[in-house]
């Protein structure tokens, strides 16, 4: 049906396919919610003569980005305390806020408005964990993109649950509720180590296998965690891991800061997905993951931004930047993750990690058509050597000018399709009044 | 004359006064050049009746941010060659592009380019160092934005000059053809310990004193430097450069990555000013400056950019938001670089590092108007629980919608009122094929 075919012109197209290439003069051509064709503009043309056709300038297209870590809700405490560490962070602001406020509704409206920032700054799926999965799974349909929603479990009780197992029949309720969509992939999400016990690891390493879904946990955090597991345990988090047989090619670990060389040689062995938080590391002060050592091993690591109340800026662009400045730095080796590499952790390799790389993570025929336009027209975007590198180390989340999930556009010119922006901030402003008040 | 006052009015004003106050709706009365008053919405009005009015919503009101250090013109070699080491970079790309294609017009059309993108990322103040200095000057002249021009000295041949006393001849030449002009301070600038001779750094120092200006010099950038210095001269440069006598409050130290513990103490005790350049370090892999250590020890440090070839984006919120991110995750300590100093850092420091203390660096009555109105009006800057934090950790040049110098409007609702921006970028495009086709 040529009225769903939709020919993208753009002056460069980056597939982030094998190769590196940078496309100049071409086309992507969308038949549904499928890539059909990425071509040269004269072939797109004369192939695809019924199709509605969208001239982007100066743009270049990539595909969406994919955010590896993310707790969507927490938009609502973006910048409610900052300059802290970790666990004054958590335990004295994050955990009593959020024990006192977290409703399915409150997470919903979070969630919408992460949904609406990501969207905006290129982002296509967020693999998120929180709490009231429903209320996460709500806020990805109605926004129109996708994410990665989390069947999460803390061992302690909380506005949500109140133990291990009335967590998991949440969340298991959920993804019933949910099975078919489209949109969501579902993730079975033990915490962290020290919030998580070896009998939840387990219960949730067997749902896992039975649901042939993704594993999704913060581990390596800081020093004080692996500190605490010695001491609890008699070993590092990751051996504990290891011996609950979560360590495999479901799993994307989170942070994973501190790790020694045979930590990652295993890592690699095992093909452990790691997800690179710069960011927030840095801001919480937990150190920065030694990620050219993991590259050396092979290690499949992809980006993600944390929750918006450690990384107040939910921004991927500012994550691959980050994620290619900082490893060169604290190395002091310049060809260390190049801005190829940075741009694949946030794109190909990402899908990878979340079992998507048959549909997503790069603009290939067949794959779906997670698209985005970055215009690079302004001048602080001029001149223009290299593509690639200009949107690693030049353009940022304000450049993302449309952009299509499944060939549905849900950025256009900037602006939402799917979202009534002004009421969804009016109603985060409400709720935020009202958690202000009653503090 | 009441035609000459404005009243700003924003939901928040930081005039990042000492005690760190953030004012809720408040106004800035302009009154020609200077600032008249800072004071609540309804005594604004009572007390200006006659003035002009701009209402900004949600909005912030900060300081002009002041650039420490950049290569004003290198932005027309924004992304020519990324991720390569210093040496590689200066030696095999960068200086034998400049000798082919500096020119005076080159200069002046970079620095243009590079004035208009400071403008819109809220930058009214741009350190430089670069060749040609009557282009730099004609460019801030022409854009409206404040420049502290270099009279710059590397000790080799360039298209610019044959020797050090060339180089000083014409930098002395621009200045006195400038001198008056209101936007410009100027700087002796020994380009670094690697490439001046110790008879052109006492010739700097002496026309420093003798025309009272700052000094601009990059300094302790590299390990390979501070290496080379000791084969070279038999010490690091820091001790050479203090033998000749240029390391004191004139100074403005540009990087200085590689540090010892007796360095710091006398860069404190010599009250040198350091420029910090955080993404420019890690870029080049050159390093991580010690901020906790030399804030510790009370040196001035500020921020900078450095040129668009080491830093594609020259954008001054990105250096605060990383220096304030950078100090926490390299030291462990979530507490070092507070948003607060990080904001200082840009702006009242930064005055104070170029001598303009009791003119620039703060919103307070009788200071130059540099203003610039940072909007929290988009989803992603929601909610806003502490302002000043917001703008570090939330924020992006993106935000900035206003921007006034000396009471000037340079910048109105994100268009340059000073610059026709599409014949600016064709202008630089222009250039760019020339050097494209010429290689």
């Amino acid at each position: 049906m040529s009225k769903q075919q939709t020919i993208l012109k753009a002056r460069w197209v980056l597939p982030m396919t094998p190769g590196g290439a940078v496309l100049e003069q071409h086309a992507v051509v969308m038949d549904g919610e499928r890539i059909a064709a990425v071509l040269p503009w004269g072939e797109a043309e004369a192939r695809y003569a019924d199709a509605e056709r969208v001239e982007l300038g100066q743009h270049v297209l990539i595909p969406g980005l994919i955010n590896g870590h993310t707790h969507s809700a927490m938009s609502l405490l973006r910048g409610v305390a900052d300059d802290l560490a970790l666990m004054d962070w958590l335990n004295n602001h994050i955990w009593p806020l959020e024990k006192k406020w977290v409703s399915e509704d409150w997470t919903y409206q979070g969630s919408l408005l992460s949904a609406a920032e990501a969207l905006r700054g290129g982002v296509t799926y967020l693999n998120d964990m929180y709490f009231f999965p429903t209320a996460m799974a709500r806020a990805a349909v109605d926004a129109g993109i996708r994410a990665g929603v989390s069947i999460n479990v803390i061992d302690f009780p909380t506005g949500y649950a109140a133990n291990a197992q009335e967590y998991i029949d949440r969340g298991v309720a959920a993804y019933e509720q949910y099975k078919g969509e489209r949109l969501l992939d579902w993730t079975s999400a033990p915490h962290a180590p020290y919030t998580v016990s070896d009998e939840t690891f387990v219960k949730l390493r067997e749902l896992a296998e039975r649901l042939d879904i993704q594993m999704h946990c913060h581990i390596h955090e800081t020093q004080e965690e692996v500190d605490g597991s010695l001491k609890q345990y008699g070993m590092r988090p990751l051996e504990r891991l290891n011996k609950l047989g979560v360590l495999n090619e479901r799993m994307l670990a989170v942070h994973m800061v501190h790790l020694t060389e045979a930590e990652i040689a295993m890592l690699a062995a095992q093909k452990v997905h790691l997800v690179h938080n710069p960011s927030s590391n840095l801001k919480l002060a937990s150190g920065v993951a030694p990620i050219k050592a993991l590259e050396a091993a092979g290690v499949n690591t992809i980006l993600g931004t944390d929750g918006a109340a450690s990384n107040n800026r939910q921004d991927m662009f500012a994550e691959i930047r980050a994620a290619a400045l900082l490893a060169k730095g604290v190395t002091g080796d310049p060809l260390t993750v190049s801005a190829r590499t940075a741009l694949e952790m946030a794109t190909i390799r990402a899908a990878k990690a979340m079992g998507r790389e048959a549909d997503l993570g790069s603009l290939e025929v067949g794959k779906l058509a997670d698209v985005v336009a970055v215009s690079l027209d302004a001048l602080e975007c001029r001149p223009v050597y290299h593509a690639d590198a200009q949107l690693v180390y030049v353009a940022g989340r304000e450049h993302v000018s449309d952009v299509w999930v499944g060939g549905r556009q849900v950025l256009k010119g900037r602006a939402l399709t799917t979202i009534d922006t002004a009421a969804l901030i009016e109603r985060a402003e409400h709720i935020v009044g009202q958690m202000k008040a009653g503090r």
